[in-house]
């Protein structure tokens, strides 16, 4: 495989998937190429054939990231295919140039990772003036660039060591157990283990009922959903899509019966790609 | 009531859609009061005994407004209730301080605005720089003060008028049925009509085809569900709660007798509350 792309910049929490992807995997990728936006990841992706994209697909505190959702569904190759996913905890440290946590009179941040240290910052940092910038990394980076002991960016063990900063506070976060999954997006299939999902999207049609009938199917087959969410059609309000993950592989003959019968169902369905968990 | 309050500046979307609640309700209410987020609104709102607060909860674009979902489950007094809903039309304009389009060199606008214009840049403004700011009121603000004749705003008509801007091209979104549905919450109820609706939220048991379960009893009562969204637990990946609208009211004997059924199958279940469509 040529190259990766993953959502910059550099000690970004997509950065640290792709690393682990990277320790991970057994195929060859020879180069790591950041990039901008979720969009723009994904157009990387459909413009280069021999390619691997890692993209954020949930959180643990803020749920499903639509925008990686909403952009698949706009890929025009459809031999692109979630072909892994991966899981890493985040956890929030305290920043700084200097290293005494009292002088601290400042902290920037992501305004998610500002929200999920609120506990920490009321108890410490009442007074200190709270500002929100684009990325956590780049927190990091101004801390380190402005060199000013009372300023302190929240992000985490990697931009510590990227940008050669102290910890005055290790794991912040007011909810212990937080983490990200990322999917892993290729033309070629990647791994093979016995512990695989399903990830699909359909419309049903548009009557009383319509989504427990698809459910009932699924219970009918023995097949386990481990997510569901809404998608708005975007064609009208009160008109939906319904993303969903199942516990087992697409050759499965229980998924190939049940997806048969869900025909009769539903008004469009599409298998984004059936893929094995790295952990 | 004394105060309304809704997400500001004046001119945004919210603000439009408190003006229409104002024209159709007929309870008197003092002062409109702008606030700054989804967040201080509804604790505004929770100080205030004899208040209203107005507040996006689903674009037909961009889905759930997960932030109001959110912060409505934070509510300490569970005395305020979704009391009534409305909908609006989301119209984007083109808007600058000249009068000549071809002139425009640079476009400002809130994220979700560009993006949901960006058939019509492309088209025809490929070569104008794009630049994101915190919202399309803001934008119109900003294009009214510095006064430039190459600069525009992507916004609303309010706006135009507000900040006494020119439009240079109307209805300029990508999909023409964009629109914004908004909750009115009061302790107090405001309308009895006929046609209504119950929001609630629950977290089915840990254990396969539970979800399933809860939306069987609901066919088997004949309720129709109008929306299903899963939000985190906010414990660990993977456990979700569901919130989900029914087309009819919480006094209805149908939905008390599904309501009592669903206890056997759910760890926890609220009603957040049982309203009237304003249209």
């Amino acid at each position: 495989m040529d190259n990766i792309y993953y959502l910059g910049p550099d000690g970004s929490n997509s950065h640290n998937a792709m690393l682990k992807f990277m320790d991970l995997n057994i195929t060859e990728i020879k180069n790591k190429i950041p990039q901008k936006s979720i969009k723009s990841t994904l157009e990387a992706l459909e413009k280069d054939e021999n390619s691997v994209a890692v993209l954020p697909i949930e959180n643990s505190i803020e749920g499903i990231v639509r925008e990686t959702i909403d952009n698949i569904l706009k890929l025009k190759d459809k031999d692109i295919k979630i072909q892994g996913e991966l899981t890493i905890p985040i956890k929030h440290i305290l920043l700084s140039t200097g290293t005494d946590r009292t002088k601290i009179k400042k902290i920037i941040s992501h305004p998610q990772a500002l929200s999920q240290c609120s506990e920490f910052l009321y108890k410490n940092y009442r007074h200190a003036e709270l500002k929100e910038v684009s990325s956590t990394s780049y927190a990091a980076e101004k801390v380190s660039k402005e060199n000013d002991d009372t300023l302190a960016a929240i992000a985490n063990e990697a931009c510590a060591q990227l940008f050669n900063l102290n910890v005055l506070a290790n794991d912040i976060n007011d909810e212990k157990d937080n983490k990200t999954r990322f999917y892993i997006l290729s033309r070629h299939s990647l791994i093979t283990k016995a512990n695989g999902k399903t990830a699909i999207i359909l419309s049903t049609k548009n009557k009383p009922g319509a989504l427990c009938d698809v459910l009932k199917i699924f219970a009918q087959y023995d097949i386990n959903l481990t997510y569901i969410d809404s998608r708005p059609s975007k064609k009208c309000l009160g008109e939906y899509m319904f993303f969903m993950e199942l516990d087992c592989l697409e050759n499965d003959i229980k998924v190939k019966n049940a997806l048969d019968k869900l025909n009769e169902y539903v008004n469009f369905i599409r298998v984004l790609g059936s893929f094995f968990i790295y952990n």
